[in-house]
């Protein structure tokens, strides 16, 4: 049977994936950016592991190995910060072709330790192999204050739901170099997460928080799922860049939609209490409100133009 | 240049890490089964991770995917207990391939759980992507007594080197399929790591431990470097089992070679003051005395039949 029969990749881990009871020491495995365990009196420990295969993830022809390296650490550490938690321990394993030059993984490395010193993260283990294209995977501990841990699955009806930056660079990026066009390929190859100590601040007013790493879309409906409610996105609120807005002219698409489906901007989508946002601001200015959360009869929405555009299942799936 | 002009792999790595200074909880970086990490006042953090190619690991023809989903959590584990430690978390990485079929991942995952569950790990977080062969990551995370810690790098002159059960059966059981002889496949396709309770039964009594995963000769190798010692190994010592050295007979090779370059058979190999064996044949008694731990300028040996068979550089680069 094929995976797509299932309904694909979040089905087979649904089918594939135990829950594990009885088990005090883990606070919350399977179903969000990062496993919670027990740890210290003050501090949850917060784990993630992400994979990266050469020609899916990235070609070797358009991002160099500095890239690449810098990447894997930025994909993971955006896991840890979007817990409220801080970056610690890595681990990365590599698979190698044959032909990789010393020089490729001096470069790959540079990236790695590039990103890893931005973020106080010690490389302390890993593994080397070998394989038929390069494939990267890295393992990521850090820990959080216990009060500062902040879940998917806490957004309740009436928070509004913020995201920090701007959103669609990556997949503009993308259309560009697809359309042969280059340019703006800098936030397209070298994606920033966000910095510790910025999710810190967030999680100290937000209810939920999570990455964008699959698009706006995305990531609302993963906190609807986690959290049991819904949700509507003003879709004229969504934060675009005007080089965004450039690139959509350039390809011919519309920009919300690279906001909305285009992964890896590495930006925090949060919710919180409308009483906490002047609070928040005192503190973090870069965001901007483009929803609310709402009771989960209501479904998840985006409002575009005054018209209802479902996107219960996701947004490739919709017509809008 | 070629990763093989520096010196391989090893030289590789050691390019490319850098030593972690100035982090108190750092107790151990690279250079272990595990890295060490601060944990609890009585306990230190121990990880773990090892990723596993199709076709250089494995091959979907001669392993089922119960079998290399066994493997993958056995591998990993066998390094924890190989420090003294108790396994306790997995988070695992797959790249699918596009034809990978919903059959296939249940048996995988299946064998991954019959691993997990005779271990006590439980399964908590993951990645899932696809690559053109199918490529596997498991990282492990488990905690260790603060006195039972093993390392690689406190073997003593004068300590007795012994290892755990019968070598070489992992290589015999690969030779026998690459000579088309099939038979004796299941230690092969199945190797059982050690239990974590052995593993700390031992490290109460011994100074330096590591499991084999490249065979006895690098293993012994690996302590060498890190404790800063030589050793002679005696290979008329060796444990070989009937069944390999009947494999043996049947390829026309040399048993003795399937323990000391043959990898993956998941037994320990440590080092004890001879004053300590009697205490711990009290508790365990499935060992076998191989060698002597010697002074540094007295190398590192094989001695077979009175022949001094230098192995300083690895079993594979030496004439016996």
């Amino acid at each position: 049977m094929r995976i797509a029969e299932i309904g694909g990749e979040f089905a087979l881990i649904n089918r594939l994936m135990r829950r594990v009871d009885g088990d005090p020491s883990v606070i919350k495995g399977i179903g969000d950016d990062c496993a919670v365990l027990a740890y210290t009196a003050e501090r949850h420990l917060v784990v993630t592991t992400d994979m990266m295969v050469e020609n899916s993830h990235f070609s070797r022809g358009w991002f160099s190995p500095f890239q690449v390296g810098k990447k894997l650490m930025e994909v993971n550490v955006s896991d840890i910060v979007a817990m409220g938690g801080v970056p610690r321990y890595a681990f990365i394993s590599i698979a190698l072709t044959r032909d990789t030059e010393v020089e490729y993984m001096d470069e790959l490395y540079r990236g790695i330790y590039a990103s890893g010193d931005k973020h106080g993260v010690h490389l302390i283990g890993g593994d080397t192999t070998h394989g038929r294209e390069i494939v990267l995977n890295l393992a990521l501990i850090g820990d959080v204050e216990k009060d500062l841990l902040c879940l998917r699955s806490d957004a309740r009806p009436g928070d509004l739901i913020c995201v920090t930056g701007t959103l669609g660079g990556n997949q503009a990026g993308l259309e560009l170099l697809l359309a042969g066009k280059g340019g703006h390929s800098i936030e397209f190859l070298e994606p920033q997460c966000r910095l510790a100590g910025e999710g810190q601040i967030i999680a100290r007013h937000a209810n939920a928080m999570i990455d964008v790493s699959d698009g706006l879309g995305s990531e609302v409906r993963h906190i609807c799922e986690e959290s049991g409610v819904g949700a509507r996105i003003d879709a004229g609120t969504i934060p675009i860049s005007a080089e965004v807005r450039e690139a959509g002219r350039t390809v011919g698409k519309d920009p919300i939609d690279f906001a909305l489906s285009g992964g890896e901007d590495f930006e925090l989508v949060f919710t919180l209490p409308p009483d906490r946002i002047d609070a928040l601001r005192t503190e973090f200015t870069d965001f901007t409100i483009v929803g609310d959360i709402l009771p989960r009869q209501e479904g998840l929405f985006l409002n575009k133009e005054g018209k209802r555009i479902d996107i219960c299942r996701g947004y490739d799936h919709f017509a809008g």
